[in-house]
């Protein structure tokens, strides 16, 4: 038994007296006790991979912050590790690859679906210790990227403005790049179902990269896999976010998911009109309105919430910015916990 | 008198016998004869600072490409170079600001109007010893950031992601953000109009980070600044282009501007539905489709012009990337120029 389930039943599309809020990257360096214990750590990595580390962060935005949801501490590219891609994660430089995929050989070398993921033993056990600590206390949000998010990562060798030689991979090596996506789809259907057997109460999906890619080569390289993960990955209420993909709201309408998340760029009433009154809404104010005084924050918080007015799971649009003044993410939070539909 | 006015005439609202061609950065790292000028100067900013040089890297792709118009070559950055705060172009790194804009008497001590855009003479000059050399062959165009866009690397300090800095000026001080947006839109209408009285046939302005802000932001940082820009600079057909400013573009439909460039993630049926009938649209294949073998690049040209139907300048939603391969690039200018509506 969950004892604050706003999200779940939100999710289940219930009438709620409140919208649910939480954050993507609630747990990070926003908070004071995630920086000190990051600080006593060998790097970034060592945090991910080890269970009581990762439990620990996961559950600090839920004593701190209140927010109505854990998101387990972790990183979308343990699954290209896990495929036999390994990742480096710099301070202050992102992610990167030190050796990237360039051709069939490198990709007939992944391994994938259940032969990878079982590679992620400390992400379930992790889950499981998540799970004890919070005791109910809110329900908790397993993760992973969505296939072309991970292969633009794993193609272009780290992070980049336009992913130009992930694009490329793309439009010279199109079956190639299938191949890789097929391999990444059937990994994240394995990597899911593994964390839902372990205890998450819900998935979401994270398409980082979506809006580099054009309509057409999103039908075609991003679509089709997130639609096969939803319908392989069953048991909790799915949420799916493609940021910057506002051309693909209308097909999302159809996957087989509880949740589209929206990024700041799409205004509520025009995602409701693109995705259609099914589904519930997650988002989406702009992480930077978090940098205002609080008077502003709360105003365009409430004005955010009574332009969604129902199905609505309030979040940001994009993953909290670390500078981020601790105080105006408890307004943002309370904010929304003080608001009555 | 110019000879290949097709251009000119389309932006005219003329029928034309084919869609005119020109790209984004053809001038650039792409031709061989600007990497061998290049590789024998100090740097960029060299380049853009000497009218004769500059010149002659202006009708590089006119000769090599066969383009349909020239693009005078040059940076945003010199606006807020004239203004008092001078940039730094670094190899790979891109464009630094060693000072940025931080607080009011930061934008007190910047210069505006003719003050800043007399320091730009060396513009001036390039733009009437191009005209020279073109000798009528293409029509000449002048361009320039906008005010949201070079405040945002002013701001910023240089390149980013998401231009958290940038926007969190804009969410801490709003009314400092209106003062630095008007004194960017006075030197930009003197700049723009000095390049006229110098010789171009048309301008194109640039909001590259448009994408960045929500349609609330945009209508209040940015749109009503280009708008302020697009009537007080007149005598040549204008062009507008907000990079992943998708939501902003039935608004764009109401200025006083001739063409609205598009990026690849709006299709060409709905640009047209948004902007409406009247104006020119100008784009939008993706720079990554020219990293495709041949064929497929004139099969993706062609099905984008047929998409778009007429009123329409090809282009590409970007600029060109350093690393596509020339042969590419004449195959799409190609393409184009072979094709009959």
């Amino acid at each position: 038994m969950i004892k604050n389930d706003i999200l779940l039943r939100a999710l289940q599309g219930q009438e709620v007296e409140r919208p649910p809020v939480w954050l993507m990257r609630q747990a990070g360096r926003i908070l004071p006790q995630y920086r000190s214990l990051r600080a006593s750590l060998s790097g970034f990595k060592e945090l991910v991979m080890t269970p009581s580390l990762a439990a620990e962060v996961t559950l600090q935005p839920v004593d701190e912050l209140g927010v109505d949801a854990a998101i387990l501490f972790s990183d979308i590219l343990v699954i290209p590790e896990a495929m036999g891609l390994g990742y480096e994660m710099e301070e202050r430089k992102g992610p990167s690859f030190p050796k990237v995929v360039e051709n069939a050989d490198d990709v007939a070398n992944l391994l994938e679906g259940n032969a990878a993921a079982l590679h992620l033993d400390y992400v379930y056990e992790a889950v499981k210790l998540t799970k004890k600590s919070l005791a109910g206390r809110v329900p908790l949000i397993g993760f992973s990227g969505a296939p072309w998010t991970l292969m633009a990562y794993m193609t272009e060798g780290g992070g980049s403005k336009t992913f130009s030689k992930a694009k490329k991979f793309l439009y010279t090596q199109p079956e190639l790049a299938h191949q890789l996506l097929d391999k990444l789809t059937n990994t994240i259907i394995s990597y899911l179902n593994l964390k839902i057997e372990a205890g998450v109460d819900a998935v979401q999906l994270f398409d980082s990269w979506a809006g580099v890619l054009s309509p057409e080569q999103y039908r075609e390289f991003s679509f089709p896999y997130i639609k096969k993960i939803c319908d392989n990955v069953q048991g909790v209420p799915k949420i799916v976010f493609a940021k910057d993909g506002w051309f693909a709201l209308t097909e999302m309408a159809y996957l087989d998911c509880q949740a589209i998340g929206l990024d700041w760029t799409v205004n509520p009433h025009l995602g409701r009109e693109w995705v259609g009154p099914k589904k519930v809404l997650q988002g989406n104010l702009d992480p930077c309105a978090l940098y205002a005084p609080a008077p502003k924050i709360r105003q365009v918080t409430e004005q955010m919430i009574l332009d969604f007015k129902s199905k609505h799971i309030v979040n940001l649009g994009h993953g909290l910015y670390p500078d981020t003044p601790l105080s105006n993410v408890k307004c943002f939070v309370d904010s929304v916990k003080s608001f009555c539909y």
